[in-house]
């Protein structure tokens, strides 16, 4: 299946990408990397693209979901309050089969959750092999809320870093492609979206006095995120930054990073492990 | 929201609904039961009715996701291989946002498993308050491959039909609106459904020779689903026979009694726990 004809000038991964140097600061939340159209056109290759993602995730599902190891995807998706989170989850992975999917939407922590290692509620939510797994919010909380809110020791949210190194890559070893996804907001963009919570009766479940409270705190946010970025961005798990102001842009973004993985993936479909012609006449004799 | 205009004539559900004197043998597998339309309008109907769906998951998912009870649905699926289930999923419960779906996929009992009452695997896969749950499979295979395959005692068989309604009961006091749907499809289709497996290469995965086997066990299944009809189709917790040789109408009638159990709750946005006005004020300051 080859990709239809997009608005798409460039793979955008190489230019979301944080590599070498990446300042958080320099992004621009209003660009769209790669991409020459508009929120129409967007919605248009968001739809058309999403048949691809359908058709990889298929095969990924049947190469592999009865494996005891073998190749996933995890997307972790990290972001300040409404920048979009929900929107991927529903708009980009809710294209494909739902049976598919595994989502872990991670919370502040219980009581139990507290008493263990940071990673011990993130270990059982890896997708099993054949799956795509998507974390909302993840062990990423524990350096970046954990950090701004000194929620541990220095030397503990230290230590964490190369834990979550070390976590990441033995995922990978085991055939996990890890796509991890900043989107990325202004302060100004957050303020609007939080108004128009306020102001729609359909939307005050979604507002929560807590957000306001962590939005004073963005510039302590916007660091810790350039240290998770200069620790955790690895050969193995490298952390891209997509610029979200406009959500249409976003959504088509993550959606060429997932697709980036399934290709490279390339899952096939499974040789039948059974006769076809026994079974062909079993199934005629009845 | 209102429905819009459809090529239903008439709610199904009173027609699919199994009550008093009902035959499993008398069903029309080809028929579309309230339904005037074709493959067509039927694709067309269903794409339209999805956002009513939306509307109504979002509602749920707004007024009772953060409640410690409340109310859910719980679509239960049965049927033979082949039927649909999967396509149930996707096309259907696919439609919406899959942070309110609890996807369950029942297989065949792990050892552990088998060495709990049939039960034991059930209960922690209820949906929570707010969430659409989906059994694929179900305890009813305890009392269907179950009573066919001789794998328990006829009477622990017998004591399970009354297990199942007191679970049921609870469940639905709890506020759990349950919707138990068998996909009714004829042996006929089912022989060409599993001939294109055997015939596409894209296909082979989703074969299993075991499904043959199955197959010349037809009448007992029959027997055994009209048992568990008899037995299982209450108040609380009332069986839908759909006819499933088009899927289109199958997927159709399912996003109906969806749309009916989700109507009956009837959810509402919720109204703002904080002070709208001060909250206003306190984001302007930011």
């Amino acid at each position: 299946m080859s990709t239809p004809k997009s608005n798409w000038t460039t793979d955008p991964a190489p230019l979301l990408r944080v590599g070498e140097g990446f300042r958080l600061d320099e992004v621009d939340t209003r660009s769209t990397p790669g991409y020459d159209g508009d929120k129409k056109s967007g919605k248009k290759d968001l739809a058309a693209l999403s048949d691809e993602l359908n058709d990889l995730q298929e095969r990924l599902f049947a190469a592999h979901h009865d494996d005891e190891t073998g190749p996933a995807v995890l997307l972790v998706l990290q972001a300040m309050d409404t920048a979009g989170k929900g929107g991927i989850v529903r708009h980009v992975v809710g294209a494909v089969d739902p049976q598919g999917v595994e989502l872990a939407a991670f919370k502040k922590p219980s009581k139990e959750e507290l008493a263990h290692d940071f990673l011990w509620r993130i270990r059982p939510r890896v997708p099993g092999p054949g799956m795509i797994g998507v974390f909302d919010r993840s062990h990423y909380e524990d350096v970046l809320i954990g950090k701004v809110r000194e929620l541990a020791e220095p030397e503990e949210i230290e230590r964490r870093y190369e834990a979550i190194n070390d976590f990441e890559a033995e995922l990978a070893e085991a055939g996990v492609r890890i796509v991890k996804v900043m989107l990325d907001i202004s302060p100004d963009e957050q303020k609007d979206r939080l108004a128009e919570r306020l102001d729609r009766p359909d939307k005050y479940w979604k507002y929560n006095p807590g957000d306001v409270d962590e939005r004073l705190l963005w510039p302590d946010y916007m660091k810790a995120y350039q240290t998770v970025f200069e620790r955790t961005s690895t050969e193995a798990a490298p952390w891209f930054v997509v610029p979200a102001d406009r959500k249409w842009y976003a959504r088509l973004a993550v959606q060429r990073l997932l697709l980036d993985a399934l290709h490279d993936i390339d899952p096939q479909w499974p040789a039948a492990d059974f006769d076809i012609e026994v079974e062909k006449k079993r199934l005629a004799e009845t």
